[in-house]
């Protein structure tokens, strides 16, 4: 009785129906399985007057993990995308244009690009319909796309990794592992604008030199594999060499298993190791005398809930990082553009973005045409 | 050409020569292979003015580690004493009695009690020369020779554990492992002296129900094994019953190995775990998402390292804990009383002392006769 005079008021300034692609899943799984392309027409509406095109969307590791249904954030599954069951646009990270915007007297205006406010919109998509607080509009337009839809998850943990947990000085050594995980890259690159100096852990790998140069060249002051890490006498001398008797207070952790511990031997006394990540699916294994003895403290950092607790930093560090992005001190992550055209079949369509999911070899970000 | 006319007129003030015996080592190794008894004369000096005869001294667990040269706090080895090789007199607390003090302003008098100030005095002798800056003068009069000979280690640290990592208020729910060990039995009375409530994990056992009883009279409010930790049906039903929402800010682990672990899933979000030991001699094991996501923080305790750090702080707990055991709130820990009398033959002497350092089944107090 209310809604339907309102939606004419809004409709007579130009609704717009449009054909949109979306990967959704109505159960929990393997996401290959579980995984579906759907086809569905979106119009605005009074409560989602702004129609809006996704330019590009990660997949992050934290994806995967909400489709398999081990993440603790759990996907909200409805019948609202006109699917027989119940189900969820997959993703959770990714930068829009707006098209349409219903509300002719707000700000954010046709032509302006926003990130996802918040997880759990659904970003693996080519439109929605959404209301200003399902975005953030941030000064991006100085920055690339792949940039701008990656910008709030992994650089935002780096920010909050090397800041949160202990106040290093410039000149002083973190160590990390997984250093080319996303996060390892961004956790380089504010260290290096920070003149923080860094000890960074890789698996060992064919291409070993090639993946060094890169972490080099993004400011990484060492980089060493993991058999590295475990020789004692090679990581006395380095540690010798490199931090003498400052040694390191801040130790960084997203593998876990044996690896934490490997490198919890060189954090020193009252120094602190944070966990983001667990690329081993191994339980974490630590020393006990490292906490008893060398009073090491161990803590988990997730960024998701970082954001939710502390919006309003949330906004300062994204707008330091997009400055850093401008001015070129923070370069571009590696990471592979998969091109999802509209105008492929269904099939082809899926197949594309099947290959981005089972590549682990780079971070596969979604590019929407 | 300074020091004899002084030591002349100390002397004058009736100095005494005792025979002593102590318990000895000159290399790390295994205790039962590398202690040997030494049997030797001494007397007081202006530099070490008081005689004393020792009462009591446990075997604790770091006395054995010090020994086996694992322990960080390095024993300073010495020809003082008179044997051929340098070698350092075991065990870091006891009680001791004044037999002389060539200082006679002191108020340190024959006759007055005291345990040691710092580690690394040598307690498992039956004398030794001192001066006013190892021992520490409290009001111990009251309390037993048992409960004065354990009270800085064990007991201190307890009182640590449950104030020092997280504000529990009265009626708040800890979990703890190896609840038996002696700082276990400590940290249970502290929890009911202060209100708190305790589950408290032990090994099975064929007299569980015997030890169950025992933790049950000292005020644990539940006891449990570590079967019963691993079924996450029996832990859900119990954790439910007695602690519903308010749930587990605070886990105490000196076990490690997977019982933490196991421990750890009961810590509620936010939550503390604090490591004291590592019975099991196993690497512990953590989950990373219950770091991440739960935001559990995981650190160490050292009491030797707290004690020096906070030396006004350490007496004020200890006349706290003086005055529970004055009044009967603080119980008596159970011990094996190990008597090991001066007129024993040299080789009796030390089977009595290694049956007691062979004994795990409970903790072993020297009482010196």
């Amino acid at each position: 009785m209310f809604l339907r005079p309102i939606k004419k008021y809004f409709l007579s300034f130009q609704s717009r129906n449009v054909s949109a692609k979306a990967i959704v899943f109505s159960n929990h799984g393997n996401p290959s399985q579980v995984l579906q392309l759907h086809n569905y027409n979106i119009e605005t509406s009074p409560s989602k007057p702004i129609l809006v095109k996704f330019l590009a969307s990660p997949i992050n590791p934290s994806d995967i993990n909400q489709i398999e249904g081990v993440y603790p954030e759990k996907p909200y599954f409805t019948k609202d995308l006109g699917t027989d069951l119940p189900c969820s646009v997959a993703g959770n990270e990714g930068v829009v244009e707006i098209i349409e915007n219903l509300n002719k007297n707000s700000e954010f205006k046709p032509g302006r690009r926003a990130i996802m406010k918040n997880p759990g919109f659904g970003t693996w998509r080519t439109h929605a319909t959404a209301n200003s607080n399902d975005l953030l509009f941030l000064d991006i337009d100085g920055i690339s796309v792949i940039q701008a839809a990656t910008l709030s998850v992994n650089p935002c943990t780096a920010y909050c990794l090397l800041k949160n947990f202990y106040k290093l000085k410039a000149g002083d050594y973190f160590i990390q592992n997984g250093a080319n995980s996303h996060v390892g890259q961004a956790v380089i690159q504010l260290g290096r604008i920070w003149g923080l100096n860094s000890i960074n852990i890789v698996r060992n790998r064919s291409n070993i030199d090639k993946l060094k140069t890169y972490l080099y060249d993004l400011g990484a002051t060492e980089v060493i594999t993991e058999v590295e890490l475990g020789d004692k006498e090679f990581m006395k001398e380095l540690i010798k060499k490199r931090c003498g008797e400052s040694g390191i207070s801040l130790g960084l952790n997203c593998v876990g298993g044996k690896s934490v511990l490997d490198l919890a031997r060189y954090i020193k006394e009252n120094g602190h190791i944070v966990t983001y990540g667990a690329m081993s699916k191994q339980p974490l294994l630590m020393s006990s005398g490292l906490l008893i003895f060398k009073n090491v403290h161990l803590h988990g950092f997730w960024v998701t809930k970082y954001n939710k607790t502390y919006p309003e930093e949330r906004l300062k560090i994204l707008n330091n990082i997009i400055t850093y992005m401008k001015n070129k001190s923070f370069k571009d992550l590696l990471c592979d553009k998969v091109y999802l055209d509209k105008s492929m079949e269904d099939l082809t369509y899926m197949e594309t973005f099947k290959n981005a999911l089972e590549n682990k070899e780079k971070k596969q970000v979604l590019v929407f045409n």
